[in-house]
């Protein structure tokens, strides 16, 4: 069965106080290689056909449920598969 | 500056609430096509140098900061490249 991997980010211009938590935690644990950290989602929608109905389908779900396109981007992409953004 | 993604997902054994949430909705909002719904969290960590020394710190930090190696898998690539999981 076709896996198909929504990725929801905040937008660059958008505050990520859950990204700035993390990556103010880093130095006290004694890392220091990393300068800035976004946190974001990740959803793995599992499907019988990975189609073209079905991708306008999961398209129009991550716009509506998994995201809040205002705030958030998203990608989607089908077992690594780049499709659309 | 290179970016390096850490995905943090529920391993395939654990009880996903979040998903299950996702997936209930899904009926209701006349989606069809999606048969199951994992969410996991993606991390993206912007790094001066992508150099093995780096990556062997972004691995320490997604088994102790990011994830729960108990209940959570994590994969780590870079700019797209799967580099571990």
């Amino acid at each position: 069965m076709p896996r198909i991997v929504v990725d929801v980010m905040p937008k660059a211009e958008i505050l990520d106080p859950q990204g700035k938590a993390v990556h103010g935690a880093l130095p006290r644990l004694g890392f220091n290689a990393v300068t800035d950290v976004r946190q974001g989602k990740r959803f793995e929608l599992q499907v019988d056909d990975a189609d073209e109905a079905t991708l306008a389908e999961v398209h129009k779900l991550a716009e509506t449920l998994l995201s809040n396109p205002v705030i958030e981007d998203y990608a989607v992409s089908v077992e690594g598969a780049e499709v659309g953004a």
